[in-house]
């Protein structure tokens, strides 16, 4: 089975696949979409629900994990980061994809031991658990594998 | 041409149709969209997508006019409605209908010719200048038509 995870940003959104066979798991790409390309907000949200629809149609994954938010952030990049979140919860529901949500705190506590882990600590773990071929250059794809993560871990916890 | 206003909210998303021919302009329609249907968040933005689409399918407005946000409302629910809000700018890209924003205070003060002025003053202004057949239920609907209006009058400034 493949799981999408989904670290929704106002600038970047950053999505990772994990590929399950029996007990192995494999991260089979991380990436992230740029999301402030495009002349008004609009344009920006069609790139990202197109960029989407084009991953779930080649990945197929059977359900997606996606960060739920902090409510301390500054109330305006909230409000963009909601229109690009509604976004992608759009598409998956078009595909008929599975959704669960987790907290930053639950993701970290999940794949570091440590919810209050920093960047670095999620990048440092993610790099140990999957050799990736090509590092990802930004921060939002490892932690879009974390998210994907935290749910496998939960998985394995209900079987 | 067909102005379409959009009244964006958590729980109901208001829309109103303007039909402009040469001077004369109609109410050719306004309604509310439940968005509190569905058994996810997911789900529910689905809904709101499809009835939005089928509304543009329907009308082909040329343009439409968008209810910007307060920021001093409460967090969480600035977040929803962002989900929301991203969702109809979405539906009105991929169909490349352009996008124009008034914030609340505009559209008040367009309407009513008082940027503060009562949701019931909104309600009394449009029942005024459009003879609606039937009255809408709720005041979103009455806001959207609002919206549609604000943007009529600043065409009518800019020609």
């Amino acid at each position: 089975m493949i799981i999408i995870g989904f670290d929704p940003g106002s600038r970047y959104c950053g999505y990772g696949l994990l590929q399950i066979e029996s007990r192995k798991v494999l991260a089979a790409g991380c990436d992230v979409i740029d999301v402030t390309r495009g002349k008004t907000l609009a344009l920006r949200l069609k790139s990202l629900y197109e960029n989407i629809m084009q991953i779930l149609e080649e990945y197929h994954p059977e359900i997606a994990a996606v960060e739920s938010i902090f409510f301390h952030r500054q109330v305006r990049s909230i409000f963009t980061l909601g229109h690009s979140r509604g976004v992608i919860l759009l598409a998956l529901a078009m595909q008929e994809i599975p959704v669960v949500e987790y907290s930053p705190r639950e993701i970290k506590k999940s794949v570091c031991g440590n919810g209050n882990a920093s960047k670095q600590q999620v990048r440092y773990m993610i790099n140990q658990l999957y050799p990736l071929k090509e590092s990802p250059k930004r921060d939002d794809a490892f932690d879009a594998l974390a998210v994907a993560t935290c749910h496998y871990n939960r998985m394995k916890w209900l079987q």
